[in-house]
């Protein structure tokens, strides 16, 4: 029963507290999304109240959409509604945050989310609003949902539906210079799944290297699997391959294309210098192509994968080139593990909706794929550019300086400075500027690494940015 | 360059042949879906025909849907094309099978899908195609494409978005007594993701116990991450707690409402001395209630979770309610568990597409999952009730009996005979007969499920079964 006490109400109108009442409850997750309210003529008689009173509320409730109304069933929470607020578009509207709002604004407190506007958020790694390619996928969806009914019915394969894989190895050919059978690519929702089944073929007892600093997500992975990872320090060639001998490691994670976070690219003659290590160790190489869509420069890095695709699992995902919320990533095994997967690990269910699975396929077999890609790596170019001569001209150019691989979706910006990397942090996000230092990539590295910071362009309001770089420039000593 | 050898065309006309030698190849996945043909011209000019030879059998492709046309680009092997043709829709199509075909038909050996239609197929727990609710669901895809542009470029939450958690812990309180914060469940692409969760929190380094017989895979997937599985017989009661004690095992993997496969329900008082045994022993309960929506006699079995959601870890999936392409399962974790994952596992990204989330939270938020599971119950109960009837009245009854708890969606059928379980299930499969023996689910009750064979009911062809039933009754000696 949902009694509220409206002797509270102060000088609103009845039905306005009822309804915010009911608002608040919705938005702090009392409520959950599909619940069922009370009927009207119910709450009214609760309260004690006149009916009117109670319409009046349920209908502004429905108007702006916390609530629906279901012929002959009575009014339902929305499902968009939860308990979740501080994610919800809600947030923005500062009219909300009146007294009655003490609840939620405690929710606030401590959460990053809690800010409401960045000036510059370089910490994002967040796509552009049209950046995605909605109105081609939407399309190619309503045909996949007017076309593939059956597919609905179907287990989708434990390594994806043969068509995306298929679309995949086109595409790896085309783009990647990789020339493998469909049969050695394996989809899943996320590489950290991808690296989950990695683990469960290379062996779980095994170690591994990682690079150091690098992807910090994947030594959580590893050690989160109860293996012990190997931090190997990169130089501006990548990972020094010395620093492997004696390891006995037997899996290499690596990112040679655009090394993260510093963003240097492996030349060939460290890839095979690290090729022969493998294979006189017997170890493999993880080459994980993160962001190996955006070069600048014209000239694509061959994949170490093409050049020992029997000694390299090759990795990459959907998410950073088209969008964050399709769970699609792919890896492509080396003959070896693909059979070890057949044999030990295609009891696994297909795990990628097979519906977005078509989709996909669809969008890279009909060159929409390519041509978004090639869309973004022009916009992406444009954005660098336009970034990099707002710095020059700005009085942080004076202090600082921009580290530039012509790839990736990021630049490390170098300090001259004598301050404490963490301090001058702080100082900007109160300034409303949010940067992720390198430093927090490294485990042996932190001297090395320090006044380095990682700096997202994607998601960056370009009107902000020339007050954000005098902001910073300002405030460098 | 693609060049076929015309000549070996017999009587067949020029185009007809180009056309079936370009069609072959694309089953073959000679050629991959997307990828591009040569122009018309020049596969003319390579095979020394005319242009409107070309121009016939390019056009027969692509009324076929094999090939598809785009403005000033060309022609392209359509997406739905590849090298999986025994899963294709065409293989059920005689007309194919012409001489040309011998490549394809030498792929069919061996394979189980070479078999092209059953008499009856017990072993397959596919869902009837008209059991998807598929208007229902494409509706709500359709307007949460209009309404949520917005989530494409939103990652979604590690445990999943907030609105599908909110509609889950609604239905697990209306439906299963439970009552649970959304805080506490995490959605996964399926199951067996969230059993590599569990078993990062749990501790990757401990001993767990599996039911004997049970579902295979859990254990597949335990000891592919390592661990040793102890295999704990049942008897009609479900798991003996005693083969428990001085065990060691940490996580117990179990089916209460419906132990799979023998159909059994655990008592409460079984249920009790399995929980006083976890809690003495610092151990958790996995409660797998793989098939709880499907009870027939209307009394629902309170889960396990239920009488302790602090040792009871509840799992359950969308995929055998709702369809199998759709991978979404849940889980619901005791505080401790919750709290540890906040702590060491938040890292995960989400690993379900939002859209499809978002999809299904109103699909439960809005009534239609529970009005599906409704639907489906009593579909389900007549079935059984006919299938049970046709048995009764079969030859088949006079020496086999069939176990029925009420619940799920397989029989057990126990045969009397002398006969080897193996050699009767291959005189069966010759007849067109498919049955999966009991045993083969079992380590160590190899003997006492002899003669036992577990029948999935949900995708039979009612006409068929009569006929089907007779053939069994007739070979049992």
């Amino acid at each position: 029963m949902l009694i509220y006490d409206l002797e509270k109400r102060g000088p609103r109108p009845l039905y306005e507290y009822l309804y915010l009442c009911i608002r608040d409850d919705i938005l702090d997750g009392v409520l959950a999304a599909g619940e069922k309210l009370p009927s009207k003529r119910m709450m009214a008689k609760d309260h004690g109240i006149a009916l009117i009173t109670v319409e009046n509320a349920y209908a502004q409730l429905i108007i702006e959409g916390y609530v629906t109304a279901e012929e002959k069933r009575g009014y339902f929470v929305a499902p968009g509604m939860g308990m979740f607020r501080r994610k919800g578009p809600r947030e923005q509207d500062e009219d909300l945050n009146d007294t009655h709002d003490d609840a939620r604004q405690g929710s606030w407190k401590g959460t990053e989310q809690g800010r409401k506007t960045w000036l510059a958020d370089f910490s994002s790694s967040k796509l552009k609003r049209d950046a995605f390619p909605f109105a081609t996928w939407t399309k190619l969806m309503r045909r996949v949902l007017d076309d593939r009914e059956e597919a609905f019915l179907e287990k989708p394969e434990s390594r994806g539906v043969p068509e995306l894989r298929s679309a995949i190895a086109v595409y790896l050919r085309k783009a990647k210079g990789l020339d493998v059978s469909p049969d050695r690519i394996f989809v899943g929702p996320g590489t950290e799944y991808l690296h989950h089944l990695i683990l469960q073929l290379v062996g779980a007892s095994r170690i591994v290297a990682v690079e150091d600093p690098g992807y910090k997500k994947v030594g959580q992975i590893y050690e989160s699997h109860g293996l012990k990872c190997l931090h190997v320090p990169v130089d501006e060639n990548g990972l020094i391959v010395e620093r492997l001998w004696n390891s006995n490691a037997k899996l290499v994670h690596l990112s040679p294309s655009h090394h993260f976070p510093t963003g240097c690219v492996m030349p060939i003659g460290r890839r095979r210098a690290l090729l022969d290590w493998a294979r006189a160790q017997g170890a493999y190489l993880l080459e994980d192509d993160y962001d190996g869509e955006f070069r600048f420069d014209g000239k694509p890095v061959p994949t170490l994968a093409s050049l020992d695709d029997e000694t390299v699992i090759y990795l990459n995902t959907f998410t950073k080139t088209l969008a964050p919320s399709i769970r699609i990533a792919y890896m492509v095994l080396p003959e070896k593990l693909k059979n070890r997967y057949e044999e030990k690990l295609s009891f696994y269910s297909g795990s990628v909706s097979s519906f977005e699975q078509y989709t996909l396929a669809a969008f890279i077999g009909e060159g929409y794929y390519e041509r978004h890609v090639n869309r973004m790596r022009n916009y992406y170019r444009q954005q660098r550019a336009k970034i990099l001569q707002i710095f020059e001209e700005s009085s942080l150019s004076k202090v600082a300086s921009m580290e530039e691989h012509a790839a990736g979706l990021h630049f490390i910006m170098k300090v001259q400075t004598a301050m404490e990397d963490e301090a001058w942090m702080k100082a900007m996000e109160e300034k409303g500027i949010r940067l992720l230092p390198v430093a927090s990539y490294s485990y042996g590295g932190q001297a090395k690494y320090r006044h380095q910071f990682l700096m997202y362009y994607t998601d960056l309001e370009e009107k902000n940015l020339r007050g954000a770089f005098e902001i910073m420039g300002n405030s460098i000593f």
